[in-house]
């Protein structure tokens, strides 16, 4: 089984198809079908087809073209001596759609009658090993369902794999392991399949009708962004303030000006006003303030690159924590930086979720 | 040469040293110096390490372990039968600074005193296959340098690579070729290298010593978090408004309610408010409105899911456009969101660079 990524586009650096034909021993033929869905591709947008893209409608003869409903570029499938081999586009969504619509089906056809069900569970709040650790011997070799494990930017997903001979006990035991995991792990566990921290929180935000408003400094619109990532945000985010600089904190929030003097603008104090006030201006059920150092300057011995104070403010009053996104610097200033700022969004996403569990 | 990247962490589903010594025929064996540097690792962060973690220590016999400066997992480099392995971690940061530092100096003596010079352009406001028409035989295979194209989010990057005896000549070549895409292309090239768009506009912003603001709507922080994803941002980032509801635009920013109601909250006068009304309480130099459709849902036959007004005010008067982004279209409705966000946040950027530049 080979899979190959890329290289189908219609520039002349964009060479998997004839690789692919010299390899097979055959020729590129226009399939004039393709030809016509590529054109159509361009009508449909009221755009000219660049003639650069008729390349795209070759394929090489005797293998198969994949559709691709998202792009120009279709794939290619061809068996040769009894091996499987499948070139998708490089593009992420392109590629993602075309290996679940096309190339997965074959793949499950080679499995001989056992079926695999996959789970995820998405967890947040503690890193990779300890996860291993609290798993122990769950996560063996060998054992079935098989449980790995894989991080993201503070995220680590855990895929259950269960094999057996039909679905319905692949998808028991891929069961029965979720509600061990979940158990085990606790609050730690914030989602299943591909769900985001925003999304979670958006969902139980829109089940319990409450609204949220947010007021960053550091993180720059980094929360209101994942907030809004999720389709429907404007059922439960009304408003956000990046108050840069302090006298935006001062005139657009109105956290009193004598407060970041005497605190600092990185203060657990002007985090909760900026929360309180958010909170007070956007008449939400919820506020997030959240003020600290991104860096790569700006950092003291005091108040290192990596400090960041969250603040969730809610009719049951104001909590404020402080973090140092240490253990997440990588020693290179531009992703450290963006490493800091997403954690600490990510964070306040988490402290608002377990807020929302209650 | 075959390079590996991921299953070097510390987990049980980790098994690429494994793998490396069952290929190599050999065992994997503990280094201690190794140990004592993932030890340090923990240490310097105030952390303990997981015992789980001593497994990175092991590297096969007769292999050569990589330093990883960013994290726990050494790379593994060897040479069996005259061609060069190397394992370097998955994680995207640990594995390209690994790659640059250890393995790129070994792949570069494999060139016989070749000497390779590669130059990047980065060009944003028009497609791939567009760009590939203007240089024409300039993409031609076999053509030295050659002219490679890759397209992410709308920004294509021209890779520029000269192969020549010696590395003056190679550079020469190389700026040879970019002076000629420059005048090629023009106003569609904004940056060299890996410089973003945001990138651009902060350098000039800085440089000219002007300030900016943004008020966003359907965008809900994306064009703030651009901005400030670069360090020293607060120099000409000060305020930031995503007034997502109807309401908070007129509370926070002041933009007429009955404009709102007259025009509609998605259009050419909103957004022009916007921008004027932010520019107004910010005091900066600039300001940048962003309405529009994100979908999936909202969408209309007048105003389809893909309709963006972007408005950019200054000094000099205030320039309204409206854009479709139809075309980045993919019909997965949480990525069409995704990506019609981002290009709405670029294609302000853009806006703003082509202003900056006069």
């Amino acid at each position: 089984l080979v899979l190959i990524t890329g290289g189908l586009g219609p520039t002349d650096d964009d060479l998997t198809r004839q690789g692919f034909a010299k390899f097979f021993g055959t020729e590129l033929l226009l399939q004039n079908e393709l030809l016509r869905k590529i054109e159509d591709f361009f009508a449909k947008r009221n755009l000219q087809m660049p003639a650069k893209n008729k390349i795209q409608a070759y394929i090489p003869a005797g293998a198969k073209a994949l559709v691709n409903n998202l792009g120009t570029a279709p794939g290619i499938m061809a068996e040769i001596s009894g091996r499987l081999f499948a070139a998708m586009p490089g593009v992420p969504s392109e590629m993602k759609q075309m290996f679940e619509e096309a190339v997965l089906p074959e793949l499950l056809q080679l499995l001989d009658g056992r079926a695999v069900v996959v789970k995820k569970l998405r967890c947040f709040g503690t890193g990779e090993s300890n996860i291993a650790e609290m798993l122990g011997s769950l996560m063996n070799r060998g054992r079935n369902p098989l449980i790995n494990c894989t991080a993201s930017y503070s995220v680590i997903t855990l895929h259950i794999i269960a094999t057996a001979e039909d679905r319905d006990k692949a998808q028991r035991m891929a069961e029965r392991d979720e509600k061990i995991l979940t158990e085990l792990l606790g609050e730690l566990v914030y989602g299943t399949g591909r769900q985001t921290l925003a999304e979670v929180v958006g969902e139980k935000l829109a089940q319990q009708n409450k609204t949220i408003a947010v007021a960053e400094s550091c993180t720059g619109g980094t929360l209101a962004k994942l907030l809004t990532d999720i389709p429907g945000a404007s059922g439960y985010f009304t408003h956000g303030w990046i108050t840069y600089s302090n006298a935006a904190k001062t005139s657009e929030l109105g956290v009193p000006a004598d407060l970041i003097e005497n605190y600092g603008a990185v203060s657990e104090q002007t985090a909760a006003a900026m929360a309180r006030c958010a909170r007070k201006k956007a008449g939400t059920a919820f506020a997030i303030g959240i003020t600290g150092i991104a860096g790569p300057s700006g950092g003291s011995e005091q108040k290192p690159v990596g400090l960041v104070y969250i603040s969730v403010d809610s009719a049951n009053g104001c909590e404020t924590r402080h973090f140092i996104f240490s253990h997440v610097r990588i020693q290179a200033k531009r992703r450290d930086r963006d490493s800091i700022r997403l954690h600490a969004a990510q964070t306040a996403l988490n402290m608002l979720r377990l807020k929302l569990q209650i």
